[in-house]
């Protein structure tokens, strides 16, 4: 069986070879896996930025849906062709995340799910149902349950709530798809005008042009009616977030998922202390999590948007499309042939 | 101006009379009534059965809609013309409830919503949005809010997750339309097949016909998938509750909405215990809660389900329709000629 | 080693023999017990009236605590020599019950504590530190967890709050400690002066004699202040629950976590409809409440009431006093000699 | 009677005067101040640094207590001579904040508590029970009430769950008392070893100095055991949240309550999303909360700590102090002679 594998960082180093076939241990899953998706972590994790202690080499990616292909002792409630996604945070399974928890997640520090079989714990999978096809499963471990995790599980989003979503990356597209199947209202930003008609076609109820109005957080707090806006979900870290203090109402949420253009800068508490705002960190999300997106998901035919899927060998093309950031949706890696 | 009044308990005690016009005191609004809505509240209230200490001569009825007429001194957030809500717990704005606030109620122990005009404070309204019809917003301040209550303010609903309502009373509907604005999977019970296709038309995943599968509640269980359903919208009581604890997943919701079948009797504590499951008694709901409902209702194009609408003069037929049975969904009153 | 075992129900059925010593499976432990403690659930299933189904033989048994004596294959976080009390529900790590987790419990379906080395999941243990002592660890993971997670992980506990408990049985007794910790204040009920001491010496607040104030539920709402009681720990099921929605303060919660004097009866639900009142069936709980339990037991110093220990060839004695209903706190077992 | 007015921002602008009785309205009470308290925000509105924009002449002061004076006509739930504490936002009653609600706030834009008789709605004022002392009651309503906020409304805290608060202000002191009676453990850091003595008097488990000790969140993470702490209660703003985040715990809250170091500055928002981190903005509170954090201080004994009593003469001796930061604890204003 072939992986890829970060041999060292940077785009040069990442390989393509054969390994040996994997066994399943005690308790133990091994997966033959259907389709994989990039995420920007990925990229990062490529180049060596997200953790330059991470010890190489190294299988990237940690998004992907296989089918049970051999299931070790002790293992009673999988069965061989059953289709699983690996959960991103292995030993995350319920309940509050913990340094172990959130050290066990695919693609570094372990090994990730660009490979053609992966051995897991049988307790670090979700099934997936049927409707869902490979690519769209695919997308859900990490942008799909970041987005469920922000807006449900630590959001408690209600109905008729309102929802600011940022741009049209993986977890922005899953936050208006979801909050739309919840009955929220939400408003949208982009910087394109295709993008918008994208996100309307998704059901945006509002798309601010970011480019053309400079001050979108105030022109959302007004869209968004009352106060302004129930629940942000914030990508951009701190060259954004200032806008989305302005956006948000009073005692609402802003959920940090993302920091695309910069963790560090200056930003100022004052606003969200005067507005008794929340601001969630949202690092993906536990299993249980994941089994609540996919019930959702399912209840409600959402498809997941794939912008591209990239056959195994192109592996370095698909992360060009995701670094030229010209992609709407998930990119996702067809590792079958 | 004319008004109903419970003169004395039983259906020929309710007579309609020339009342003087209401002033507004300091905080208060004169309401213009546009339409009122009839709970099973209000049948019990006009037989005494309810609280047969309550004082009369009663205005009856809870649920209403108005215009502002007049506006008492230190109001500034209303104007003539605005179409209001009265609130069914007049001091219960938000947070919990309290003996103060749930004594409050329009309807009984204060005068309710059966009359051409009345004055309430203006703490205790809520604006209705233009595209909600007079006799949809009449509809709301009982039934609606119940449901909103108890499926989200309470129950703390997510996409994805089961519902299971009973029959097509008020409350069922409203539980029905709103867990699917709120992307929920919904298995509804009846007893006729002409209610079943009007039940699968607003959205049921499931029907039940529990005259024919009298173990309604083994049968939504395996029809909500997993462990049983997340949330059951009781209306029955103590008649239909073994059932509904036999649904119920474990850890799961069941919402005490109503005791048709009767509020005494052999009940098994048993299965909530062994179970984890909650009931929750629910008592309508806050002002608070009222508005997040107008929310919903409006961005979800959500529309009430009006069985049929009377005329003013026609109140003795508009409850002698709710008496029957036979009614799907809520019982109007066109109070404004 | 020896092992009690549940041959055939009734008292006459239990009887203490020798069998071979466990072997740690890959991710097990073997746990060398030091002492166990008695839950009315153990008498229940002594006599069958619990699950008349339960195969045998059974070890029986719930609570427990012990000292690692040996680690299986792919455990990295347990070392020869820790103090580690197994939990109730061997598979309920995190999050909410399942059908599944609940029928993981020790004691029946599964192999109980009342043996001198038992094997278990390196994930179904919690560490107890050392200022807890053997006995007062054994009778944590079924009362002690229960009253956490009634009055704290699903009741929300807030300082200034009203709790009611009765009785002196663990349960009970445990929720008047921890409540009191907790910067709640305690009423308590119970039938003899005697106990209505010890009440008094653990920080009850006020104590009820349920045989002279028969209508304890008026008197503790009076007690409590406000509109009554925050939260009520219902332990006797159908005979006392009228009482306790008498109690319960509008909004409040009743955690119903035993059914002493009937699981079935007449129960009116009109008083928890009418007062927008929980009802919780409380299961046990999960790891993670157990985990909290001991932090919260350490960290305040709360010495759990022991009533009476007894030697290991003393268990027909211990399950007489149980029955007695004479014990104050729990009945623990020594099982090390 | 006689009120101190803001007349122009600077300390020279603040002047006594006498000004004509107040009048109670509809639903109105004028109250008889009794005593009043100094926050670190009266300090700020003075220099004219909080709200530039703020009208003047006002009269500063958000805190205190006081006697009912006079009762205006459809108030019925309080009479003369009962002691209240007019709340800081006076229309935010329960349920979330919003603008109108966050606008309503004494001392700016408000007329606030540093008069000898001032007049607000009876819906604005919390009963306060014999035990609480005068100079106690007055420092409840800001400090008091963020605390509480921080902690149990906004923060859920448990019994055993680690909390830590920095430096010895009003909030930070509240704080210390609040999370010991109701069972938690406290770290407490502070810059000198006299304030350290009076911290460890207050119950703190754990005092740092975070003079020498410069990487004190590490040290409070070490310090509470586990994955970190579970509560921070940040009151520096920028210059100490880096600290404060290498404290917390994975999924651990942040609240932020103050910014005394500085609103604006280079802030990694990195570290709280990859923890999943919380940080909350805490303005004060709900009169609900205030209601709740004066049964929590009467049911516990708690003492708030008064650093020093000014007569009303002395008002500018008593900004000098607070300004000096050399106060522990409330600097309060005595009203009457």
């Amino acid at each position: 069986m072939r992986a890829y594998f970060i041999e060292s960082f940077g785009s040069g180093g990442l390989t393509c070879r054969e390994v040996p076939e994997p066994e399943p241990g005690h308790g133990e899953l091994v997966v033959e896996m259907l389709a994989a998706s990039l995420n920007y972590r990925d990229l990062l994790m490529l180049r060596g930025q997200y953790d330059p202690r991470q010890k190489l080499p190294l299988v990237p990616l940690s998004d992907g849906v296989g089918r049970v292909l051999a299931v070790g002792g002790g293992v009673s409630d999988f069965s061989v062709g059953q289709r699983v996604c690996p959960i991103f945070a292995q030993e995350w399974l319920a309940g509050a995340p913990s340094k172990v928890r959130l050290r066990s997640t695919l693609g570094g520090p372990r090994h990730g799910t660009l490979t053609e079989k992966m051995c897991v714990p049988a307790s670090a999978v979700v099934r997936i149902p049927d409707q869902i096809s490979d690519a769209e499963a695919a997308t859900l471990p990490c942008a799909g349950v970041t987005a469920y995790n922000a807006l449900v599980t630590l959001g408690q989003l209600r109905g008729g709530e309102s929802v600011l979503v940022q741009g049209s990356g993986g977890v922005s597209v899953f936050a208006l798809q979801l909050a739309k199947s919840m009955g929220a209202q939400v408003i949208a930003t982009t910087s394109s005008d295709e993008k918008a008609t994208k996100l309307r076609e998704l059901g945006a109820d509002h798309v601010i042009n970011y480019r053309t109005e400079t001050r979108w957080g105030t022109k959302a707090r007004s869209l968004a009616g009352g106060d302004g806006v129930d629940h942000v979900i914030e990508v951009g870290g701190s060259g954004t977030l200032e806008e989305s203090l302005r956006a948000v109402r009073p005692g609402g949420n802003v959920a940090i998922i993302g920091i695309l253009s910069g963790g560090k800068g200056e930003i100022s508490l004052l606003p969200m202390l005067m507005n008794q705002v929340r601001l969630q960190g949202v690092m993906v999300g536990a299993r249980e999590t994941f089994e609540q997106l996919v019930r959702c998901i399912a209840a409600n035919q959402i498809h997941p948007v794939v912008d591209e899927v990239f056959d195994f060998e192109q592996v370095p093309e698909a992360f060009q499309k995701l670094e030229s950031g010209k992609h709407f949706g998930k990119i996702v890696i067809r590792v079958t042939r």
